[in-house]
C-alpha cells in the first residue's frame, strides 16, 4: 500500500475540528497531530488524536507533509503561514480579501527561500467561489458576475451584534434575496444596491434589564456591518439561541450572465451554488483535498506560494490520470 | 500592444461558426484564417474572415499559435487531432465519452514527438462540467454525483429520428425530470432509473402520405437512443419546426451531494449548472478560453496532450497574477 501523506492541525477550533473529521474521508491521509497554544493535556480532540504544544512543532519538520493552518485571518494567520512556510508544506483558509496581496507575498517569500509549497486563501470563498468568478469570467467575457452569499451565520456580524452593550449572546444570518437572485438567472444583467442582494437576520438574547429598543437601533445603524442593508431583529431566550441556532449552515452563488452571438443575441448563464449544513466542515474538505496537491508540488519540486488558481484539478483528485480519463472527463 | 493570439479553424459547421464570434470577444486574438474542406471560394463567413483550403494548412505553420479543430467526434477528430498535433497546437471538443482514452493516446504522441500542445475534450460537457465532476467528488468523497441534461436539443437524437421513413425533419429536446433534480437538491442520494432522470420530447415532420402512428412507434422502441426513456412524440409543419425548434439551447446541472461530519450528519450540496441559448457559442467559448491556456503552455515548453483537468484556472483568464489576487479571489 501506498504511503500517507502525513497532515498536521494548527489550531483547534472549529475549522482545525472539522479538519480533523475531513482527514477520515480520505484514506491516503493520516492526522500525525494536532497543535495548540492551549495546554494540550487540557484539550480532547474528537477523535482521540494526539494533541501536542505549537511549541514542540519544530520537531515535526520531517514528520509531517502538509501543516493545515487554522487560525484566524484577522491575527493569527498573517504571521503564522509566511513562519510556518518555512518548516512545512503549508495551506491556510485566509479570508481577509483586501490583504490577500500582501499575504500571498509574505508567504511566496517564505516558501521560495525555504523550498516549499504554501498555498492561501483556499476554501469556498475564498477558494471554491474564487474558482467559478476567474473560470466564468474567462468562458464569459462579455457578461457580469454576481456573488451572494447564505442563508448562513456569519461569524464576524454576530461577534459585532454580541459586542454591544446589554448583548449576552446572538447569531446573525446573511439571506440573499431571492428576487435579486432571479433576475440575475434570467439574464437581466441587473445593478444591485447592497441593500438590494442581502437580507440580515439577527436572532439576539438580551440580558436581564437591557434595553431592547436601544439594542435594536444599535444593531440596525452599526456602520460597515448593518446600516446599509435591512435587518430584523428577533430577541429570543438563550435556549432557544442554543436549540435553533446553534448550527452553522452557510452557502451562496456564483453566477455569471454573460452574452454570445454576432451582436450579443443569445445569453448563456453559468451558476455555481453550494448548500452546506456546515461551513467549517466543507471548508475543512476543501483545504484537504488542496493539501493533496500541496503534498504532490511538494513531489515535484514546485515550491512557492501558490493560490487555488495555480493547481491543476487532476491534482485535487486520488484518481490516476487513466481513470480521470476514462471515468470523470 | 502585445502581440496578438493567432488562432486558425478547421471546419466551419455550427461550432466553427460559433468559434469565428466567440474570437470577437477576446480582443487578445486574431482569427488568422478558417480552413475548409469544401471549395473556399464558395463559403462565406459571418464576419469576412479569411477562408482557406484546408490543403494549404501546411503553409500556416508559423502563423498559427492555436489550431481549434471544429470537427465532428464521429469521423474528423480521430484522425484530424494527431495528425494537426503533428504540425500545430491544436485544441478539440472529442465527445464521444467511450473513446477519450484512446484519442487521448493517439494526440498525446503526436504533441510530444512534435513538442506541441494538444488540448482534448474541451466544452461544456466533456469540458466544465467534467471538471466540476472531478472537484466536487474531491471535496466531498463520501456522496454521489449526478449529471442532469438539458433542456437541450440533442442532434445525435434528432438525426436518429430524421433517419427514419417517411420523416422530413426533426428536433428532439432532452428534458430533465424536475423531480429527479429536486431529490438530488435535497440530498436525499436517490438510486435513479434512466427513465428517471430524463424524458425526450420529439417535434417531427412528416412526409405527406407518411403513416405518422408507425413513424411514432419507431422512435419510441428505438434501441439505445429512446427505449429506456419516457417519450412524447409531437408532429407538427415545417415552418413551425423552423420558426420554434431552429435555436440550439442546451444546459444542465452537475450536483455532488456529499456527507461530512463524524457520523456523516451534514449534507452539503455543490451544484454547477449552465443554461444556454447557444450550445455550439458557449462551447466555442470555452474553446478559446483553453486555447489562451494552449498558448501559454507553449510559451512555457510545457508540451503534449492535455485535459481540463491539467490546466491551471489562471492560464484561463486575461488579468495578471498582480490582479487575480486582488481582483478574483
Amino acid at each position: 500500500m501506498a504511503t500517507k501523506i502525513k497532515i498536521g492541525i494548527l489550531g483547534y477550533g472549529n475549522l482545525g475540528k472539522a479538519t480533523e473529521l475531513a482527514i477520515k474521508n480520505n484514506d491516503d491521509m493520516e492526522l500525525v497531530s494536532i497543535f495548540t497554544r492551549r495546554n494540550p493535556s487540557e484539550l480532547k480532540s474528537i477523535t482521540n488524536s494526539k494533541v501536542v504544544s505549537v511549541n514542540e512543532l519544530s520537531n515535526y519538520k520531517d514528520k509531517i507533509d502538509v501543516l493545515v493552518l487554522c487560525g484566524g485571518s484577522a491575527t493569527d494567520l498573517p504571521t503564522q503561514t509566511p513562519e510556518f512556510a518555512k518548516m512545512f508544506n503549508v495551506i491556510d483558509s485566509f479570508d481577509t480579501h483586501a490583504r490577500i496581496p500582501e499575504h500571498f507575498a509574505n508567504v511566496n517569500k517564505s516558501a521560495k527561500e525555504s523550498n516549499h509549497v504554501a498555498l492561501i486563501s483556499c476554501g469556498w470563498d475564498p477558494g471554491a467561489f474564487s474558482l467559478n468568478r476567474l473560470m466564468a469570467e474567462a468562458f464569459l467575457p462579455n457578461g457580469n458576475s454576481y456573488t451572494f452569499w447564505g442563508k448562513g451565520v456569519s461569524q464576524g456580524h454576530s461577534d459585532a451584534i454580541r459586542r454591544i452593550k446589554g448583548v449576552k449572546n446572538a447569531v446573525q444570518y446573511t439571506v440573499p434575496i431571492e428576487k435579486a437572485v432571479n433576475s440575475v438567472r434570467n439574464g437581466e444583467n441587473p445593478k444591485f444596491t447592497t441593500r438590494e442582494k442581502h437580507l440580515r437576520e439577527c436572532y439576539v438574547v438580551a440580558e436581564e434589564g437591557a434595553n431592547k429598543e436601544e439594542i435594536e437601533k444599535e444593531i440596525k445603524t452599526m456602520k460597515n456591518y448593518f446600516d446599509e442593508y435591512d435587518t430584523t431583529v428577533n430577541f429570543i431566550s438563550e435556549e432557544e439561541l442554543k436549540e435553533k441556532h446553534s448550527k452553522m449552515p452557510h452557502g451562496g452563488f456564483v453566477i455569471r450572465s454573460g452574452k454570445t452571438g454576432l451582436n450579443g443575441e443569445n445569453n448563456e448563464i453559468i451558476e455555481y451554488s453550494l448548500k452546506l449544513d456546515s461551513n467549517p466542515e466543507f471548508t475543512a474538505s476543501v483545504l484537504i483535498a488542496y493539501a493533496r496537491a500541496v503534498y504532490r508540488l511538494k513531489e515535484k519540486g514546485d515550491f512557492g506560494g501558490k493560490t487555488v488558481f495555480d493547481i491543476p484539478p487532476a491534482l485535487l483528485s486520488r484518481k490516476t490520470q487513466e481513470e480521470l480519463l476514462k471515468e470523470m472527463l
